[in-house]
């Protein structure tokens, strides 16, 4: 297997940023698979890169390195880091981005070199680390370990009698709301509710209701989502992040 | 020759979701190369991804394997298939994305398993499917060979008199209109209209006519196209996909 | 170390145009490495492409071949060019797109085969060229020297007493504002003014500043750079491209 380094970032697709991480990597060793995670991720936006980060990174072979730049503190007194958890590594700024994959996991402070641009770490800091990681660098050689990495405080999920609240955290392209509602939590859901709104109760897939017709099912993440089919639901229903999902079981 | 994947969906640029699909491959043999050939598909539009699949896919080299994600009936009754036709492959849902590959290729029906999520077939059953055929899986091992695959109507030419009548099908990044008029039906052609629009008679590129000037010629994808000299067709002509084509050779 | 093509174009994401150039290259062999440098130059926008290539051509290994098709003289009699420099290669339109790589590099005039499409040089000509490059074909071979390829002239800095004025090259995606003045003529500037409105000394990093206050500081491509923290320089100072930038030195 050839090692395989992710790139998830805020610089969207018409600069040249992510080329240049690219070249840094690639300058390491040309055996290295790049996939691009996204790099639409809303600029600062850490939640977001965190959900999709969450979403993706078990998807991958063991010994892939993923790398997240959504670094609004880059060239601060904020910590660079790398993480190695279940067979796999992060490697980014310690601004809480990596807090879903941090529980268990083995955290070292990576090196800043003086040479580093203190706007551009991710090129000059973040990819070359990955790159070594990827081609097989011990974890341990990255630097000093630490025990205090910031971690974000998790969404809670309400559970009041029959009922399970939660929120969306997520809209996707076609406008389907992904909350933080696991699915095994709702496995006979007689009722979703989406601010106010009744879903319905929980089907498979979109074609189980109408075209036009909302619908909750749990998504390919495994969460709760409610979607329209052949439509968008934060445009039908009119709400997007933050709204509150309900799922009633009776 | 290191085999290649190409992936075509709806799925935009800023989910997880072509990321996942691409873990899936990787998953498989970290030897084959991926190549995107569009996420920009508008949702659920089965016509605009058979367009740029027609265009691009014989550009390959032999023993390509092509993935089509424009799938909004994931999870129904709808069948998973793949084609083999002219030395290359095509994976993707059974509804019509595939017409202008079917003609006298193979085809078999896919097996889902119970495990596939019955939302997000890209990443379960054609991603791993395209992966292990780029990898060599001889085409029957697949699943069982099927003879009526949906097969969407052509978009027929109209000949009257001297004049050949066709539609735009497509418009560019760039606003030019792609027709389906074949360019070997109008070598010679003294005038090309656009809804109305006279644009003058065949032309080789752009450049042939004034800044700011409407042009037609035969295109990089051997249609008539319908293009502004450093601006926009669908902006200037107002017109967009369906706006009729005429073609008069005398 | 594998030979890499990157890719630089004004050919959006949505459309097959990219894809067929990446089948083009691989036709002539998979074990190349292709980066998509950007693919979002806005249509015909020779001047962005030239400072995307110029920032980045640099950072890559030794025998990368640079592909650049921003190319709205296509089919005409613009010539079409390779460049060898500082060990590196580049290919593309006649069309200065490369001026800030000619000096003292070598370039060759490429055939155009009869068979290329007068429209899409990008596939037929320079995909195939530039793979052939990274192949190991000898740079001489792929046409005959030329001496009076296109050079745009260079935006020149004013100095008038202690003050050294540029403009405003580029605005990437977080609103920040790239500056045509090298950030080794500003060391010790005591003022930096973007169109009037007075900026502060030269920082480091966008955290030197509060949030939402304006920072001036030497960015990762070398250029002074203007940016907001946390917030966009584009819209808090109401400027682009062409603005007038002034760093005063006592």
């Amino acid at each position: 297997m050839r090692p395989i380094v992710t790139l998830l970032t805020d610089f969207g697709l018409a600069d040249s940023y992510v080329a240049e991480m690219k070249a840094a990597i690639y300058s390491e060793g040309t055996e290295i698979r790049i996939v691009d995670l996204s790099h639409l991720v809303p600029p600062g936006d850490i939640r977001t890169a965190q959900y999709l980060l969450g979403r993706a990174w078990s998807r991958f072979p063991r010994g892939t390195v993923h790398v997240v730049v959504v670094d609004p503190g880059v060239g601060s007194r904020r910590r660079a880091i790398a993480v190695h958890q279940a067979g796999q590594f992060f490697v980014g700024p310690d601004n809480g981005v990596f807090s879903s994959v941090l529980d268990g996991g083995d955290v070292v402070e990576l090196r800043v070199g003086h040479d580093a641009s203190p706007t551009f770490h991710g090129r000059d800091v973040f990819a070359p680390a990955a790159a070594r990681l990827a081609l097989g660098e011990p974890f341990g050689v990255l630097g000093p370990a630490i025990k205090d990495p910031i971690c974000l405080p998790v969404l809670m999920l309400q559970v009041r009698g029959g009922a399970v609240e939660g929120v969306v955290v997520y809209v996707d392209r076609f406008g389907t709301l992904v909350s933080n509602i696991p699915g095994e939590t709702v496995a006979g859901a007689t009722a979703v509710e989406v601010a106010g709104t009744r879903v319905g109760p929980l089907k498979r897939t979109f074609s189980d209701v109408a075209s036009g017709e909302p619908v909750a099912y749990v998504g390919s993440g495994g969460m709760l989502e409610v979607a329209v089919r052949d439509g968008s639901a934060t445009e039908r229903l009119g709400v997007g992040v933050e709204a509150k999902v309900t799922v009633t079981q009776r």
